[in-house]
Formats: C-alpha cells, sequence, structure tokens
C-alpha cells in the first residue's frame, strides 16, 4: 500500500462536528500531493515546471470552433441527446484506423469504449480487476495518477525498478512469476511520466516474454506515444500480448485536454466488463465533445498539427537540457528524454528533494519533488521537471535560477 | 445483493480462450437490463416508453450553439485546458444561488462539485462510503442506476416498500436503526425513478427524524425537482440534515444530457473525500461543457425554458394517463405523476410483465417490465412508462395498443 500517513480527513476523525463512516479504501489514499503543489505554483509571475500541461498554445482553437460550429449547425439535437455507453462509432473507428495506421494493431471499433481521458480507462480497469489485496506491478517511479486511482481498490503495490531501457528484466520477472504473481503490470513504455523513459525495443519484447501465459494483464498506458520526438513509433507491447492486454489512450495531449477524450482498447471479455463499469460509472461520456472531436478529425490533418507539437515539445526539450548543462553542478544527473513532456533528475545524495522545492520557490521557479512516484518510500532526491507548458526563454531563465538553489544548496 | 443469475463472462468463464481474474465485484454486478432492451426498441417504428430520455425538441440547441460561440470567440484556449477538479466556479456559483433562491437551501459554491451527469456523484459516494457488506437503504422499487453502480462496491440492499407518500416509515425506522443500521439512505423524493411518486412534506419530515442522529447518510437524488408541473418546490429532505445528507443535481432534464453535467452538494469533510475520489477518477468534468454551459446560464432564461419543459411534459403525461383510462382493462392500476418523466403499472397479480413486454413490442410498442428495480426480487406485475420523449398523439396511439395487449393477456 502507499506508504503515506493517513490523514485526519480520511479517517473520519477531524476537526467535524461529527464523525463520517467513510469506506476503508479512503483511509489508505494518498492526499493529492500534486494538487496541493499546483495550488501554490499557479500564479502567473511564478515560472512552472511543476504540472503536466500541454502547451495551450498548441491547441488548435479555431479548428475545434469551427468543427464545434459544423456539429450545432448539422446535428446539433443529437449531440445533445443521450447516447451509448461505447462511445460515437466514427469516434471509435477514427481511433482503430489510426491504430491499424500508425502501428500496425489489428484493433476493430467494438474493442474501443471511449472514456473521460485516460485516467477513467484506470478507474475502469481498476474496478473490473482489482481486489483487495491484488499484487499490481507498477514502475518504479510510477504514474502518480495510477498510483492514486489503483489505491482505491487496496491493491499491494509491487514496485519494478526503471532503468534506462525499460522495466529491470530479473526484478520484474520474479514479481510476475513467484507466488500468486500479478494481477496487472501497469506502464508507460513511451517516455514515462515521470521519468520520461521509452522502452528499448529488447525491453518490451523482453517484458512481454515474461508475462506471456501468466496470469497477469498488462496494461499499457501511451498517453505519450505521438509525441516521440523523432516521429517514429515504437512497437506497442500490445502487438506481443494481444488477448493478454489494455492499452489506452488520450487525445488530451494531442487535441485538447479540457474536452476530457481518452480511450480503452482491451479484448472482447475484458471490454464486455468495461463497459458495465463505464455505464454505471456515468453512463457514457461526454458526446458533445466526442462529435466535435469526430468532426474536427475529418477536416484537420491531425498528422501536421502532431508534427508542430513535437517540433515545438523537441525544442522546449532542448532549451530545458542546454540549460541544465550549463548550470548544474557536478552530482546531478537527468534523463534525456525522446519525447513526452518530463525531465527526471537526480539530485546527490543527501540532497533533499523538498529543500530545493522550497528554495526554487522563493525563486519564483516551481519543480515537483518525485517522492509520490515512489509506492514503497524513496526518491527523497528526485525532481520531476515538465518541459512541454513553458516557452523556450522561461524554460532558460527557470533553469539558471534552479541550478542556483541546487548549487547553493547541494555541495 | 441484487437477485440475478451470474452470467458467464462476469465470472469469466466464457467462450474465451482465457478465463480473465476479474475482481468479486464484477461477479455479482446485474447485467444491464435496460440495456439490452434498448437495443431492440431504438428502431424509430417503434413507440417507446422503455427509456428515459428528455424530449429532444425540448433543448435549447441555438442557445446552446450561441453559449459555444462565445466560449471559443472568448476564452477557447482556456476552455480547452486542464482545470480544478471541483468545476468551473461561476458555474458551482450558479448552482449554489439556484438553491438559495428556489429552495431556501443555503449552500455555499465551494460545497457543489461538478460532476458527469448525476450518475457520476454515485459511484463517487460508493466509493468513499460504501465496504463489502454494509447496509444500504434503498426504495422498493429503485433507480436502476444507483442499484447498478452500488453494487460495484458490494453492499447489502434493504429494501424500503415505496407508497403514495414515500418510504413506509416503520420499515423506514426498522432498517435505519436496528443493529448496524444502514450506511445510507438513498431515495429521490421528487418525483421518483421508476415510480413517480413525490413524498409528501410529512413523509419527507418524519424521515428525516428517523435518520437524524443515526449514522445514516441521507442520500438525495434531486433529477426531477425542476420538473414538477405545478411548479411549486418541495422541501428538499437536505433541509432538515445538512450535516448528514449529500444532495445531487443534473442539468440533464433541464439542459442537455449529452454534456453530462451534474453536481453533488455535501459537507465539507464529505467533500473533502469526493474531491480526492473524483480526481482518482477522470482528474475533471470536461471543462468546455461547463464553461458553455456556465455562458448559457448568463444569457438564457432558465426560468422561461424550465416552465416550457414542465408544461411539455404535463400535456404529454395527461395524454398518458387520459389513455390509460380509456383503455386499460378494470385491475390494472398506475401512479399519477406530479412531475419526472414516468408512470408505474402495476398489472393485476399473475399477469407477468415480461409477457406484456413481448406482446407489446410485436404492436411495435416498447415498456420496461419492472423486474430489475427489485433488489430482492419482485415486481414481476409492475412496468415503467416513460411519457417525456414521445410526443402526444404517439403516446395516445401507444397506450391504445398496450391497453389491447394487456386486455388480451390479463384476464
Amino acid at each position: 500500500m502507499v506508504n503515506e500517513q493517513k490523514s485526519p480527513q480520511a479517517m473520519g476523525t477531524g476537526p467535524s462536528r461529527r464523525p463520517y463512516p467513510f469506506a476503508r479504501r479512503m483511509h489508505t489514499t494518498p492526499k493529492s500531493f500534486i494538487r496541493e503543489i499546483l495550488k501554490v505554483t499557479e500564479k502567473p509571475e511564478i515560472i512552472s515546471f511543476a504540472g503536466g500541461l500541454p502547451n495551450p498554445g498548441l491547441i488548435d482553437v479555431a479548428g475545434l470552433a469551427q468543427a464545434a460550429t459544423d456539429v450545432f449547425d448539422n446535428d446539433g439535437r443529437a449531440a445533445l441527446q443521450y447516447a451509448t455507453t461505447e462511445g460515437y462509432f466514427p469516434l471509435r473507428r477514427f481511433i482503430a484506423d489510426r491504430y491499424k495506421k500508425c502501428l500496425g494493431l489489428d484493433i476493430s471499433p467494438d474493442d474501443v469504449l471511449i472514456t473521460n481521458g485516460s485516467q477513467q480507462c484506470l478507474d475502469l480497469i481498476g474496478k473490473i480487476l482489482i481486489d483487495p489485496g491484488d499484487r499490481i506491478a507498477i514502475e518504479r517511479p510510477g504514474y502518480l495518477g495510477a498510483i492514486q486511482v489503483f489505491s482505491l481498490y487496496e491493491p499491494a503495490f509491487a514496485p519494478v525498478e526503471l532503468g534506462a531501457e525499460g522495466p529491470d528484466p530479473a526484478a520484474f520477472e520474479k514479481i510476475v512469476s513467484s507466488g500468486d504473481g500479478a494481477k496487472l503490470f501497469y506502464g508507460i513504455p513511451n517516455s514515462q511520466n515521470p521519468s520520461g523513459i521509452t522502452y528499448s525495443e529488447e525491453s518490451r519484447k523482453a517484458c512481454a516474454d515474461i508475462i506471456e501465459g501468466t496470469r497477469t494483464i498488462l496494461v499499457e498506458d501511451d498517453a505519450y506515444g505521438e509525441l516521440q520526438f523523432a516521429g517514429k513509433a515504437h512497437t506497442p507491447m500490445k502487438k506481443y500480448l494481444p488477448d493478454q492486454s489494455i492499452l489506452t489512450g488520450s487525445f488530451s495531449k494531442i487535441m485538447a485536454p479540457g474536452m476530457r477524450l481518452g480511450w480503452v482498447c482491451a479484448p472482447r471479455l475484458i471490454m464486455d466488463q468495461l463497459v458495465v463499469a463505464k455505464q454505471a460509472s456515468d453512463l457514457h461520456s461526454n458526446y458533445l465533445s466526442q462529435r466535435i472531436a469526430s468532426r474536427y478529425l475529418e477536416e484537420a490533418d491531425l498528422d501536421a498539427h502532431i508534427r508542430r507539437i513535437r517540433a515545438a515539445y523537441r525544442e522546449q526539450a532542448d532549451s530545458m537540457i542546454t540549460a541544465m548543462r550549463d548550470g548544474m553542478p557536478d552530482g546531478v544527473h537527468w534523463t534525456r528524454p525522446d519525447g513526452g513532456m518530463f525531465v527526471w533528475v537526480t539530485l546527490p545524495d543527501g540532497c533533499p528533494a523538498m529543500d530545493v522545492f522550497t528554495g526554487a520557490l522563493k525563486k519564483q521557479v516551481a519543480v515537483l519533488p518525485g517522492i509520490p512516484f515512489y509506492v514503497d518510500g524513496g526518491g527523497t532526491n528526485t525532481l520531476r521537471l515538465n518541459f512541454s507548458s513553458t516557452d523556450t526563454g522561461r524554460i532558460t531563465e527557470g533553469i539558471e535560477r534552479l541550478s542556483g538553489v541546487i548549487r547553493s544548496l547541494c555541495r
């Protein structure tokens, strides 16, 4: 379970007039560390590397506005009514077709369920698969949003150390093959959040081989697959495990996060259960936005749009890396991302990320300490830096200030 | 638990190449009966009383289109970005102000969380409150959507017989006060789904008195409070139990269901937990739609719009009741709704609703057997009829045919 203090609220014994009988699953849920930090860092004068927002300048507002007008003009009444749980069929078909075209994956529109961003996929997956105490293998460091949502299903997390090429194979095999194994393995093979690491082709195959034939289901979160700077797709692990994997995706990073549109692809029997869970959760995802997205994708050149995002993020990542190379003292290490939105920084031993966070904030720079990405403690000397939401000039300025803070704190 | 056969899929032992290790909570989840029936009844030649759709003719498409244009023109980039979990503040303030104005409820915008329709409120409530085995009091018959979503948290349902004035007080007191009592009571005091019954003022006060001081939390689902035909609001039960109740609402019936916007109001400590669960579930609700709704509510005359909906539904309900009075044989009984969207029909003993369903479908009329609204079996001679989605002429025609079927089957 998540190694975190129980909050008084969660125990129902806070400073209230009455103690509420919260469910057991709430007692061990981590309070959102990011939430609290982001509240501090939202001021415009702060250079923030703490969040995980796409660059708003790269949202095609005019294109989406036109798509919305078209939907309202041509089929507004239907777009505003209740709709099917599975989602708007032409949107599901677009997703299936794009998997075929870009990744060579043989996925039918019937294998695609539209969700509220890919975050909801994780909730539905947890709901249909995780019993209390089930072992869940997850990367170390792991995606905080996954840790939060899975925690509510009371699993036992089994973290797998993430190296430069992917999960440590010996540790992974030990978790998946020993004892009861693991109910699922959750991973982000492309530009992982928080580390920015992309699994090598060899690691993908090796991990799939370890999983194959066990009872473990792979949950492959591909939020950043379209944002590989080189524009070359890696092999999705689903290709090796078609019947033993669930693949999630999102329009948040390539279209617009505020529309909350993601999807999950799963084998038919798993899909049947996901649809039951989705219907119980909220009947269906926002139909108006599904229609606007589908219309937009008919008209827009998505490939060209994604190339623009990739080029911009590559430039922003380069600015960050260059500034770090120029300013960071010896003993500080960082990943060099091939895509996505994050750089992962490891400070010298004994240099607490929380002190760097506090010191940087005094210089109007926000960073995210890596601690909440560790389900078993650790990471006290790590930071996650986001480069996608800040323009290059401010990235350089922000990293200069951060480097100064680290130089003064970590000798 | 729900009295239903376990489906082979849910058991993970279907005709698959591999059995998937689904969580225990999925084993007892009822397959959506409505889902299956609605698939049959979606054809345009069918007169359908089976669904629960608002009348699409009463959606203000032009007003919402203009609001969307305004949002895209004035603040599109922000409306398409990630946003706060709690929801767009001006929309939350609108909801709080309207509670003050219409119901005299003292609710702050901070007490309001925006959700994906009110269905998601029930999922979040289940998540933060229900442990497996917890007793959940629910009306008998009860709202199917609530039964489905709560089932996933593995409660023990304690149904409370619903009479013409509200829940049976003796039965209710016995459940709430005896033994461990009940974790929560879920009810729809205004124009209940499926029965169409509205609790009397006396029943509201009596139920609140029974709950007060126990550990039971009231979950008051007010999807239809704005749709009382007389335009006069009833006292919300939350007024009697401000710190011991959760109130849910929805824009689906007064604006547009496809935008999936609902909300939940709760005491602060419960709200803290709802926000944690909401963030884990899907970060936040569709922000674009929240902005469009908020803009629409600035410009539109919502009260006038709701008066139009009430007048239309009243006329549609009258058509249904008149046609039933004219055509139904002796021994058939029905509720006379003061609002909402449903009429509840009780057939003579020994006249199975499933036979009526099948017979009516042959005459191109779809009805919904009441069985899935009973968590403990029963209801085999009941039907739910929806009047909101069908125009008056077709209502009369449909009820004539349905009466003929019942006359021939139930002598």
